[in-house]
């Protein structure tokens, strides 16, 4: 059905809006795709409900050619699934909660692993009913800090998720897998620059986890890539190991006296102006002291970490070496409690003396020497050799990762580069099924546990990544796949005989099946012009002058290039171009 | 794309759930199409959201065709806009409301009016933008005092509601009459059995307001018609008043003694016994004492409501014919605060010579002769003669409607039935322009304050309405034109050569553009049969022992109709029944 922009719900603003930052945003509420009614919560205007509808309608075919199976839960969701499965409590205050009129715990979902896991259990029994992959693409709701950047990091925000149920390890790779592909294929389809980065160290095997990041200076998240195709976010990166080093001639461990030394930089310096030998930051160990808490325990643990001295401990990188467990900085009340740590000059000794776990970097092999604290104020070790003079506890992914570091693959260096994650498919494993008992009967009528994988895209946000990777600084330029129309036909001018010659124009294009935006209004050519630029569908038709001798104007956003084309088989010569 | 039963998410039951009272809350629990989740809060399997879908699609359509255009409000809402339009309170506990983390007050939106008024203002301004149609198909939320009959009164619910914008009272005429047009076609093509009933008794003028009820015995609300085609829910139903009756020869008022007469019943057999008249209910006048609270008042403010004795206030015809005011019984608190009230022997004179007002039934009309209350107790007033004895404030409509009252349309008598609100269509004028202060800039550049209307279909509830007029002790019978597939195709055995057949045949189906529910299962033809009677998909294709001599088995749902057909040519032969 033809729109006409005369009637069209429709204001383009010239001005930015004042809290926009990003190009996304700052174009859709020009371009009158979205307005805003609280933070991070959006209406979505004519033109904007387009895209995200066509977004929607990608992601559906795929999720349904790869097999998935559409469901439709509630927003609104009692509390007791999330309390068997401890999140009521976990989430904290990023979910929205409230009570109903009897005083009933509600939450609006922010996931639904509890709902799909119960779904299966109250339909299923049978191995013979598995595998499964269920998917609903619904509103969601999340109290964000920091909502930002328009629709890009909103409250409430459409989801595509998915949940792939499997009797094995085995199955559960392969529906990680076809899902990995059916992500590949809606990306491409939507024409964006994506990579995939792997997004845990890989504690459960493999690629159990893996992030779609759309590449974007905007983007929130940063992660790293290796010239032989590695790439990761920067809480996956594992750290290689060098060989280990014969400790046969190692110099001997020696304690020194330094002075006000609490600090690398101190150390170094004071080191390098009292000794022989000229060290840096990176022959240092640093010991930071954390405490953990796993889940369902009630008491936080000590735990050493070891890292290079010329590396800060990273908190994120941590925390994800850490999971499930909690994991926090000591604070003075905890330094107080344990005085067997002396602040500013820990080292191995007492930690291995009063039993606290000792983790350290990747790179702190046997037979490698540091310099580090030797438990007494104003003391340090120099050549303590691991290995020999200390026994670490294992490795742990903590230390931060920087551009110019070794690429895990063993080809070339890391860069870094930043991103918006755009869809996460992960092996979610047996936590859900066991939290809810969901179980087959197997051919011997032995109960088997599912397995479950969980698959998310988030189709409002990639309205916004479309926009973010699609523009320039006129405004807006849609994919074909998801533009809000196909094309668009500006009639240059305000006579009768335009008019008419435009409406036949739009008329022929949409008999020949292509969606037409038709500017009919009673403005001049320049406003109708910079309305299209900015509106950004692929393809803008100029009905004008030329009319009088048979000829029309067509117009490529993208790359801005007119031809002339003739009157006569419009339809014919854009349809060509429009499903090229 | 071809779905099979072997791998669809479905699994029908055997028996009605524990909570269901109505059927189609029964069968589409049954037949899988729908799950509890919580009180009033479901979700929809697969068979359920093709449904809900193919709904939305329709209404969509026929939204799109009257030109209203689409957008999408978030339902997660601010207080503030509520908060203008004094709904934020009006609303009471019927609304979720909830806080974010910085303490903000949010409502999950049971209405929108306050949005779409500003989304037209934020945009807007001239008179030439208008009129305008809005619509938008989103989750809404309602905190039920009952939720009931699973779909039919849901706490999360899907609905179509949209607004028109016009600058003349005519023009709001014609987007209602555009949207009634629309509504009609809507609802017959979701073959629905229905009644276009009078909403309100007209204050505004004309049909201001009109309800869409499916005729349904299990329907909460009661409707009344006449044979002449009047319909109107009841608190609608206008009262014919007779005739003035000329006061002359009228015999005048006389005060009894009627010891202990303090009810209608008492009344008329103390009269009957006690003097050489008969008398009965409908000759007495009865007095109702209420209190009403117009909207901003502070104070109640009493209100004497007569009523022919034989029938009782209403309290919902009444509370219809006060609004937007509120009304309220009487308390004893009242009646002791107000010593001339005598209670159960109240009449018109007292509340005259205290400055209550008094409105009586359209019936009591001048000349007519009553029996009431002599403001003492223990006494009556026989032949209190309206217009010469007491003289009215004016009449208002609160007494009970029956079967058998005359039709207002002047042709026979109404009869009472049931219904289930489908959508609703209403002239709602200028309040929320008021409130907002929505205004286009006239031709004179002066201002013209908008008048809307608000027209809403419950979508969702459209569902079960469907299923609840179309089924049968079987299952469901879906109308082709929601039902989730186009044909059932059963294969009646367990042999690889019919499987083979009836996926060659559904791919013969699919290929000829019909959508295909292929039962392919390892079951009993017994259990296949019985499962598509209960699913309702209004084509039965059997592929069974007839095979082998090129035939299969086509059966009509509704009517139970059996034909044979021959296996070759069998998509064209289906297309021509599905598509009739």
């Amino acid at each position: 059905m033809l729109t006409r922009m005369s009637s069209l719900f429709l204001r383009t603003l010239r001005e930015d809006p004042a809290d926009a930052e990003v190009p996304s945003h700052k174009l859709l509420v020009r371009a009158g795709y979205v307005r805003r009614v609280a933070p991070g919560v959006y209406s979505w205007l004519p033109l904007g409900l387009k895209v995200l509808r066509r977004v929607e309608a990608v992601v559906r075919e795929e999720m349904d050619a790869m097999g998935g199976q559409e469901i439709l839960f509630p927003a609104l969701l009692p509390r007791e699934p999330y309390e068997v499965s401890n999140r009521w409590t976990e989430y904290g205050p990023a979910v929205f909660r409230l009570k109903d009129r009897k005083g009933g715990d509600y939450l609006l979902g922010p996931t639904h692993e509890e709902l799909f896991t119960l779904a299966v259990k109250g339909e299923y029994s049978s191995y013979k009913d598995f595998p499964v992959v269920l998917y609903q693409v619904q509103t969601k709701y999340r109290d964000e800090e920091r909502p930002r950047a328009g629709i890009l990091r909103g409250r409430e925000f459409v989801m595509k998720d998915s949940y792939s149920f499997d009797l094995t390890d085995e199955g559960l790779s392969e529906s990680y897998r076809r899902h990995r592909d059916a992500y590949i294929r809606i990306f491409d389809r939507l024409a964006l620059d994506y990579v995939i980065v792997a997004a845990t160290s890989g504690a459960m095997g493999g690629s159990a986890s893996e992030e779609f990041l759309a590449e974007c200076e905007t983007g929130e998240d940063t992660f790293v890539r290796g010239p032989g195709g590695y790439a990761a976010n920067v809480e996956a990166v594992t750290t290689p190991a060098p060989p280990p080093v014969p400790l046969d001639g190692l110099p001997a461990a020696q304690v020194h006296h330094t002075p006000d030394t609490p600090t690398i930089e101190t150390l170094v310096d004071f080191l390098n102006a009292h000794g022989t030998r000229t060290f840096t930051a990176a022959d240092t160990l640093k010991n930071v002291m954390v405490k953990i808490k796993p889940p369902g325990a009630t008491e936080w643990e000590l735990l050493g970490v070891g890292v290079p001295g010329d590396r800060e401990v990273d908190m994120k990188r941590l925390e994800a070496s850490c999971e499930p467990a909690q994991v926090a900085l000591l604070e003075e009340s905890d330094f107080a409690r344990n005085p067997f740590l002396t602040k500013g000059y820990i080292g191995p000794g007492s930690l291995a003396a009063n039993g606290v776990r000792f983790l350290v970097d990747p790179r702190i092999v046997t037979g490698t020497a540091w310099v580090t604290g030797a438990d007494k104020v104003d003391h340090h070790v120099v050549d303590l050799v691991c290995g020999r003079d200390f026994t670490p506890d294992g490795t742990i992914e903590a230390a931060e990762v920087r551009a110019g570091d070794p690429s895990p693959d063993g080809q070339g260096v890391l860069e870094a580069a930043r991103g918006i994650e755009i869809g996460h498919i992960f092996q979610l494993g047996r936590k859900y099924a066991d939290a809810f008992g969901l179980d087959a009967l197997g051919p011997d009528s032995k109960p088997i546990r599912i397995t479950m994988g969980s698959y998310g895209v988030g189709v409002s946000r990639l309205v916004a990544v479309i926009a973010e990777q699609s523009h320039d600084e006129s405004g807006l330029i849609w994919p074909r796949s998801v533009s809000p129309y196909d094309v668009h036909v500006v009639v240059a001018g305000k006579s009768a005989e335009l008019l008419a010659g435009g409406e036949e124009v739009a008329a022929e294009l949409e008999a020949a099946g292509l969606s037409v935006l038709l500017d009919d209004r009673k403005a001049s050519p320049g406003v109708k012009f910079a309305d299209a630029e900015l509106v950004g569908i692929p393809t803008i038709l100029v009905v004008g002058r030329g009319l009088a001798e048979g000829k029309l104007e067509l117009k490529d956003r993208a790359t801005g290039e007119r031809i002339e084309i003739p009157r006569d088989g419009v339809a014919a010569h854009v349809s060509g171009i429009v499903r090229a």
